[in-house]
């Protein structure tokens, strides 16, 4: 049984995502197809590439992540197959794949397939055939010329100072959770025992909390979340709404 | 072949439901995940405990049913395994199985896994692999201490006088349909072959209709539904919008 | 492993979808269900007969597909059986397979449920169990009588004049793409090499591109999709939004 994840921006009501489906399960009648999402916000490939390294090694060795966010579809950009140690990722050569370039070693092909295939979706026509026929062994034909320099987007680090570390919002998820860009490991080795002040939008945090619930239900707080990044976070509401908070917005950790 | 099905709150586009879902495959590579929904609206456990019993019958018998609407994950809430004769149920002690632990004999445990977990997803870190692990065989390593009192939400109860019943709307649906907790059998057994009216938010509905085609276009309509309750529809619109009535709202069905 | 595809109006949080796939499983464990969509836009048989015939045909030859889009149930309609050469359609006899009864030999037969059934859930009691047995194999005691004239809705065609053709949009997208009834193939066969215009809500918009990127960021352009169809697009945009069209609406490609 061999795994293929599905993650796009096509939207909850159209037939996109079925037709890629159709056209695995007539590859590789096997397939366990797996919905991460369709919903990702229109052409948002860097809210893609956050949602995609959240998941991707959960999913046994093997699996076949499929991403496709493609605003270029048609275009200049590659039809890409990235491989690692341990999963294989098809989609677009456009960045969606970042986190996973940065932190894992790989190696990017060009995609081979032979017949045509629509400009206007490769989703259905490229990216589906591919990661079916690499779903059922790793089959050379598929792969074309090495991708020397696949698009990596421009993931901002966190900086450290002598008193304190500034970061900032990469990610809102769908309760209203502020995702930072500041890792918990960090935080542990420079800061271990010390207080901590959090300060975004103007707004002071004073410590960061183990659970949600010992957050209070109405006030701003700071968490370490399950992907082990700092989070501001109000437990009973959104912090994007209550503070006017977005990706981008600085975040800052502060110690004495 | 084993069924786990999931039903979360997690919402349409982040990545905390694949990762349940990697989570699972990687213990059970044979699970056949069944998404319910991941749009249980934010932390609303009363909506998720009439969803939850609105499908878990239907399943195959040994279905182990994950649900995941959490908002005091980390905190005093047990992590909860339910059992009946015919299924399993992973989730927060909560209430969200209420109608289950209302209805049915049932045991219900702590669950132990023992390894580190975060604590603001229990879902990744203690349900998914609970319910994996279950599927694959009543794994009594799963089990902690036994839960005495589980969690149960307080379900409002029809009341029944002399000239008629007197319940609520418990549900709305998709449809704008309001869900009321008056079971068609009660009104079998008390008013067979009565004229009935029925009163909702100072609105006369005269008698109940067979199908929702019955109804006509535009007035507020009673109907028993697919779970043999009495709802109040409107067939081309929505009874929710037209009415202005939502969950709480008294509904009456008198009788001469 | 034998298909079945959902599409369905059912909405995101529910427990009608589930209910229906347990039934499924009940009677076919090794079924392999597929999620199409449950968010087609409430009783909008003409959206989801658009939808279905996108997808249907990717699918491995003896897929089932079912599409519950339901306003009628438990009324007048038929619950209907559709087969083609390559395929099993489950639903009810009110258009939402009208593509494929219009390009596609096919029987419809009745279907024969005999236990009792709500009047109000076909999807949970009539057509999943049927789409369950059918899937199974070729189950005869599932057909009732041969419905002779199954409901076709009113297609709209493109009408050709020695200057140009008029069609009309048919579909929205989720990217806001308008898609028209003009099949590339008419305009191949009598366009071709001419310098076309296409006008749509008083827009004039100058020759078919090939790819989205081609379009530019913010100009309504014109395209073939992958369905074969002229479409009316803005590549960073909603051309639903920013023409103010939608379904109906007027689109008229001339040559000189």
């Amino acid at each position: 049984m061999s795994i293929i994840t599905l993650c796009t921006d096509f939207g909850p009501y159209d037939s996109y995502a079925a037709s890629m489906k159709g056209v695995i399960l007539g590859i590789n009648p096997k397939a366990n197809i797996i919905d991460v999402t369709h919903s990702i916000p229109r052409h948002d490939i860097t809210f893609a590439a956050f949602v995609v390294q959240g998941y991707y090694n959960y999913f046994p060795k093997g699996s076949v992540h499929v991403a496709v966010i493609d605003p270029g579809v048609g275009g200049q950009r590659y039809d890409m197959v990235l491989r690692t140690k341990d999963y294989i990722f098809v989609g677009p050569d456009n960045g969606v794949f970042s986190y996973i370039l940065i932190n894992q070693p790989s190696v990017c092909h060009e995609i081979n397939i032979p017949h045509a295939v629509s400009a206007t979706f490769h989703g259905r026509d490229v990216f589906a055939p591919a990661a079916a026929r690499l779903s059922l062994k790793w089959d050379k034909s598929v792969l074309g010329n090495i991708i020397k320099r696949p698009v990596i987007l421009d993931i901002p680090k966190p900086i450290i100072s002598t008193r304190g570390i500034t970061g900032e919002v990469i990610h809102r998820d769908h309760f209203g959770n502020l995702i930072t860009n500041i890792p918990s490991a960090k935080l542990d080795a420079i800061a271990k025992n010390k207080v901590l002040d959090i300060f975004i939008k103007g707004v002071k945090i004073q410590g960061i909390r183990n659970t949600y619930e010992q957050c209070g239900n109405d006030a701003p707080c700071a968490i370490i979340n399950s992907f082990g990044l700092l989070e501001v976070t109000i437990n009973a509401g959104s912090a994007h709404e209550k503070l006017g908070a977005r990706k981008g917005d600085t975040v800052k950790v502060l110690w004495k």
